[in-house]
């Protein structure tokens, strides 16, 4: 299984039904948060997410609105009896941030908090493991924020039935087969892997765009996604307002969707002002037409 | 109107029903908030609460369920527009974390922000003004924590009206009366004050013992309160694991009030592992019997 579900998707001043920034990935059997807005935990418990599953948490930048929930999450995991090692991926003045939280109140966490900065200079690969790479871009605000991209890891090699039966290799081999090794066969002859396999499939990406106002040059690292989150903080009539403050338009980020080839676009950070979100489908959808509200709860599948 | 609204009753681990500690103290026109658990802001919407109308917020300690919310709070006055000045009163480190937050977030607040850093040594009373004098006092806490005295003033001398009859002062300084005023009569005789007026009642009395573990201490400060509140984290069988992290039991809380002869208690700061508060009422009744649990969105008239 590879998804997202939005556990808030608006931006800055939270209502009563609508959140700040956060969503979880979900990778197989590990889950993943991207933003950690004021309320996430309670947002995980609504949706019934398995707080003890998280092992990453990745913090986009440092307004408020996309981390203010992380400190009682993590006091939360801590009250519970958390001992595995989570790490936070995030702009450097984060650790301080939360360091003096922790000391101001003489709180010793029952885990290891684990930090990887965030900068400018270190952007690519950030984690892999058996299942998933994660790597993070730059993208357009008013403070130094990220965009992060999870892509599934297919490392297993496709077995082509024709060739193994061929080649009389026993289907208890199979699984080497896919990690890549050859086949020595009894009568001495060596199967090369590559006579019976196939590349794997290239994996599926999930890009996350965090907020940011229109830049192409994002493009590069959107491109082709399975699932692309931009932001749409406002409408397109208020497209100047939009720029002065860093943040974009339905438009914009339908236009960046298409642009990038992307195989579907969800769309979130909604401002506040707004109660009615259809307006920004019914702006979206004639640029590009796969594009679908980030709702709260809902689970995008990848 | 002298009032406290509650708009979380839980400890540390916050739960769908149950939130960290936050209270609104109402008085007159002004509101008063005290302690800011994470999520205040979104419980303030819920109990229709106007943001606009805070002037001075109270923080008892820097566990995060007593200030986690505070940050973002402020954040969403700015953004709605607040040029009102608005005055913390906390332990100093606050202020360090908040200016650290803001500073990393870019955020310039469109109100001045003014702090009052409570200290043990400075403790008595922080804020006089018309209506209203605020003092506070130490509890006994894992760290600094202090608890809050909100006396309404009740400045205005009683006029007896037998006595102004019989002096023949005209109704239309009877408002001079009440300040404290003497009246010249025509006929060269000179009215004292306290001939024609009584003493002003003394006032009411909400006391706030915060977090804090079962002491004789409190019991100047709570003494003939009108209200009190105090925590009861844990039932009384678990008084140990009470004392051991500076917490109290229903019966404690209930022992207080009886010792403190206040007329009525309020206990809250429920540990999350309790899913049925009766036991609380049960356990604190037979000792102090005008006990009400601090329920989510109630008021409770002083």
């Amino acid at each position: 299984m590879f998804a997202v579900t939005i556990l808030g998707n608006n931006s800055a001043i939270p209502t009563l039904d609508r959140h700040p920034t956060a969503q979880i990935v979900t990778c197989n059997d590990q889950l993943l948060l991207v933003d950690c807005g004021e309320g996430t935990q309670l947002q995980m418990a609504r949706y019934k997410i398995k707080r003890s599953r998280l092992r990453y948490i990745f913090i986009s930048h440092l307004h408020g609105d996309h981390y203010f929930g992380l400190i009682g999450l993590l006091n939360s995991l801590s009250l519970l009896g958390r001992t595995e090692t989570l790490t936070v991926f995030a702009p450097p003045e984060l650790e301080t941030i939360l360091l003096l939280q922790l000391e101001c109140s003489g709180t010793t966490l029952q885990f290891q908090l684990q930090f990887v900065p965030l900068t400018a200079e270190n952007q690519g690969v950030i984690l892999e493991d058996k299942d998933l790479c994660v790597s993070f871009f730059p993208t357009r605000h008013r403070i130094p924020c990220y965009g992060f991209i999870f892509e599934v890891q297919k490392r297993k090699r496709k077995i082509i039935p024709e060739q193994t039966r061929a080649y009389e290799i026993p289907a208890a081999y199979f699984s080497k087969l896919q990690e890549g090794a050859d086949y020595q066969r009894k009568d001495g002859l060596l199967v090369k892997n590559d006579w019976v396999t196939l590349p794997p499939l290239p994996g599926k990406r999930y890009v996350y765009c965090a907020d940011t106002m229109y830049t192409e040059e994002l493009l590069p690292h959107a491109e082709k996604a399975d699932l692309l989150y931009h932001e749409t903080t406002y409408l397109h009539n208020l497209a100047e307002r939009a720029a002065e403050r860093y943040h974009s338009t339905s438009v914009q980020a339908a236009t960046l969707a298409l642009n990038a080839d992307a195989k579907r676009l969800i769309i979130g950070h909604f401002s506040s002002k707004y109660s009615d979100l259809e307006p920004f489908l019914e702006e979206s959808r004639p640029v590009f037409e796969n594009t679908d509200l980030a709702e709260e709860g809902v689970t995008y599948l990848i």
